[in-house]
């Protein structure tokens, strides 16, 4: 099967324009079919700050109300493009959507439960209709997905990119021996969250469960690895995480955290 | 030759939620390839004033400044995708790009002349890739197109949505019988201005330079005519200027203002 890498970029690379940039340089040359997902970084908040419109928490978790939406809506898609005409002038041909474009990451509203995070999306992956995504990929086009997404009413929903990126990631794992890196400020999962060079270079089923049990791994990061694991049991061959600015490296060498079932 | 209909959706339509749905629901039937282009409306000029960035103007000319180009390319990439999400819901299969995606609308940056325009693309509309447009409309695929473009360089652009309309129908008249549409909130091409009853059913060269010497025809029309005779000169089939709420009667009969060349 052919190598295909599915990227997720967040984190202040997304916000700090000479980062981004280094990253899309590293980017543009991966010589495999590729997928970059990103985030919003801080800009959807700041512009949110800007016009007044404050963040709505209930429980400690975060609401997606009609206003946030729209602010989302526009800021995300607005960096989607902006990151599409790097690219092009990078000379990776690549195209920018979100999960409504050729319905190519179906969702559904959150359903209410004891919150109700208001427009939020979760993913369909079964749904995910995997001919556009190749149809793109064997024409050496690169997806840029914006983490937009709608319900089959029409509804735009924000939804969480990590998800996004693995969602795509297991639906590609029949057609594809997916790698898929999630990549941000830190060179990793660490050990000591104040030390960067603590980095836990192998994470295995076991090693996990003492390591969240002792409380080492920060509580922002066990999603993405409940995730990454999920994804790896549903076919994706491998996992990494690491430094944006390294992505070269995390790709080739065994910087990064690498993730593995055995 | 196929019949193309190639749509330009500007004015107060786009601002009115309702308005935009009529549109939409006609415009998902129409049963021909076809690509819908949109402006921004009054949003990207209510968002600037909420953040306090004033219009600049030179000489009249409206600038696009860095700050307004980030504010467009925000609003824009947005309409763009709520209305993508919208088409799906109606089973019109389409995906949301501008003229950076797979490099669609080649432009560049408007030389410095009398007055410095600022981030404002022209597009190079013989470099347009007529195959990226096909392999879509082949697929039933509707594109629906922001008008922002990038340069080689990557620059992001800020670019007329009627030139963006009569550039890629000129393009593609090669490969379709073109039909160009500019459809807004006024029933056509108006005699008197206040009366919307005073539609002018047909323009002709000859009438065109009669109106214009009489001043018959309001300013802010005049390039729009302009640029449609330019078009069918260079192959485009037919030009029809009328209301967006009306999309299927300017299709199917004569409503509206149909330009001819003889």
């Amino acid at each position: 099967m052919k190598e295909l890498f599915i990227i997720k970029i967040g984190g202040n690379v997304i916000d700090v324009m000479d980062k981004l940039s280094v990253f899309l340089k590293k980017f543009s040359v991966i010589n495999s079919p590729k997928i970059l997902i990103h985030g919003g970084g801080k800009l959807a908040t700041d512009l949110s700050t800007k016009l007044g419109i404050e963040a709505k928490l209930v429980d400690g978790k975060r609401i997606t109300d009609a206003a946030t939406l729209q602010i989302i809506t526009m800021v995300y898609s607005g960096i989607n493009k902006s990151i599409v005409a790097k690219l092009q002038a990078l000379g990776a041909n690549s195209i920018g959507i979100c999960g409504a474009d050729l319905n190519m990451i179906p969702a559904k509203k959150r359903a209410v439960g004891a919150i109700d995070y208001g427009f939020v999306g979760d993913v369909l992956m079964e749904k995910i209709p995997v001919t556009h995504w190749t149809d793109l990929l064997e024409k050496n086009i690169c997806p840029v997905v914006a983490p937009i997404t709608a319900d089959s009413s029409g509804q735009l929903l924000n939804t969480n990119a990590d998800t996004i990126a693995s969602s795509v990631a297991q639906a590609l794992s029949k057609t594809y021996k997916v790698t898929l890196i999630y990549c941000f400020e830190k060179n990793g999962v660490l050990q000591n969250p104040d030390d960067e060079q603590s980095v836990i270079p192998l994470i295995q089923p076991e090693i996990y469960s003492t390591f969240k049990s002792q409380g080492v791994i920060s509580k922002g990061m066990i999603p993405k690895l409940d995730n990454s694991f999920e994804a790896m049991k549903n076919g994706v061959s491998k996992v990494i995480i690491g430094n944006a600015l390294q992505i070269d490296k995390l790709i080739t060498s065994k910087e990064g955290t690498h993730l593995s079932l055995a």
